[in-house]
């Protein structure tokens, strides 16, 4: 699975740090976390096309989440796409997308599922699920949660032929999840020859939040988390008045889900650098970084 | 004053062309036509502040010439702005900005003034003044001309004082364009000391048109055309269809508008290169360039 930082800035863009958008692209498809301005080129700067997109997630309605959303749906219409796109967020979005599309004329032939949210499973696939909870921020917000499925247990051919296990069609069963009984006459369970599943990997993107307490309670053991960290500790203040995070909030969160890997997104356009939030974030949680835009992740589980 | 061709391309954006905007820039003022999403970006680049635009004129509501307004709006606002902006444009658009400013919770601060306009002047100041008429596109759409006051005409010191005009107060009269009465009792009248005065430039900016008849009715002259040449002319029957113009088309209208120079603009992203737009038009108008993104014509007149 590999995520793309597309845009990691916030409120403003600058040409360092465009607006926020996360592609996870898991084999064909790719699943999108916000769309602020520019993304549809930054989805081409990385090589992504979003005839792959298949849903859309979208944290909040302030404009820097989701003023991309339009001229992506237009690119995908003019591109003749056929394949339907869902897209999800808190409510407000349905309108937002239907008077756009309706005021710019956009010719949209694809179907185009629109789903308000608040919490909850929101997606569900083979493949993974998408869980949502409302975000501690000034406006109706969603973090959300993405799990993969679990990763099916290793299967051992010699312990299959020593139970007598033939012919293959009775093995494809027990990959199935099915007890089954060998030609001599012997019940065999999937366990006795398979070994035990591992759980699939987890990813919680904050979207605009201030620390919340909730989170923890939903989630542990994250293999990424993808925090808003829009202020440095210098500017702890303004973190609480507009209900966004600090560096070092996003690494305590960090610690409380357990997570493997913390990466600091939404960064205010007021530094240059993210030094300063990386520094203060690496004393509480170590293994944390800050993605530039269009950086990839490639994580392995 | 100064043409900045902040984004060149038309419908679904490039990484070398971009959706379309024009920054004119005259003074200290700019007037924007056009904003396709990811102006912001283009004028951060062309080192363009926004707190300079004091208006915008958007030719129609197809959402590569409009989609980057909300985004430009919201971070004027973000940016503290006060000074007043003005935004031109069809029926409709008033509902586009309302409606994006109010779902995305912009906090607007400065005066939003929105005009729907259709035809004849639509802004009137003392430097310059900006009329409209129908484009003869597939949605209400405007053609757009800015025409500059005229240059007045120069002042002949060596004149004045053969005809005994002093003290300097008077000289500030005539400049001004009154008669006056020296000490010595002559009348003296503004054209036997000062040259004759010159017109300002023209520029015409068509937004996305198939050949407008109406357009050389309305304007001759121009400084500087900047015309839809989405198609080359392997392509004109889909000019036609679309109601776009071909680069050759638009070369035709610039002979037509006595023109001195030709800007192809909102070229297809089926081209890679502009290359044979560029041929075909040269061949009807020989003074046609093709911008490219970012590309900024000083207009000396």
């Amino acid at each position: 699975m590999k995520v793309y930082f597309l845009g990691v800035g916030g409120g403003i863009p600058s040409l360092d740090r465009t607006l926020p958008a996360i592609a996870i692209v898991h084999k064909r498809h790719i699943l999108l976390f916000d769309c602020g301005e520019g993304t549809q080129l930054q989805l081409q700067r990385a090589k992504l096309s979003p005839q792959r997109i298949t849903q859309i997630f979208i944290s909040h309605l302030h404009g820097d989440h989701v003023l991309g959303l339009p001229g992506l749906l237009s690119t995908m219409a003019m591109q003749k796409r056929v394949k339907p796109v869902s897209v999800f967020g808190p409510t407000g979005i349905r309108e937002f997308v239907e008077v756009m599309l309706n005021l710019t004329q956009a010719q949209i032939e694809f179907d185009l599922n629109i789903n308000e949210v608040e919490k909850g499973i929101i997606s569900q696939h083979e493949e993974y699920k998408v869980e949502c909870l409302s975000a501690n921020h000034n406006v109706p917000a969603l973090t959300f949660i993405l799990r993969m499925a679990d990763i099916p247990g290793r299967f051992y051919p010699a312990k299959a032929d020593k139970l007598g296990v033939f012919p293959q069609s009775l093995r494809k069963e027990l990959v199935k999840g099915q007890a089954i009984v060998t030609p001599e006459g012997r019940r065999v369970t999937p366990d006795e020859v398979i070994g035990p599943s591992r759980p699939g990997a987890i990813i919680v993107y904050t979207g605009d939040t201030a620390p919340n307490p909730d989170l923890a309670t939903h989630v542990k053991n994250v293999d990424l988390l993808i925090h808003d960290a829009t202020f440095a500790e210098m500017h702890k203040e303004k973190a609480a008045e507009f209900l966004h995070s600090t560096a070092r909030q996003a690494a305590q969160t960090a610690v409380q889900l357990e997570a493997k890997q913390l990466a600091l997104v939404h960064i205010s356009p007021r530094y240059a650098s993210s030094e300063m939030h990386l520094n203060e974030a690496t004393q509480v949680f170590p293994n944390t970084f800050a993605p530039k835009d269009l950086e990839m992740l490639h994580l392995r589980k």
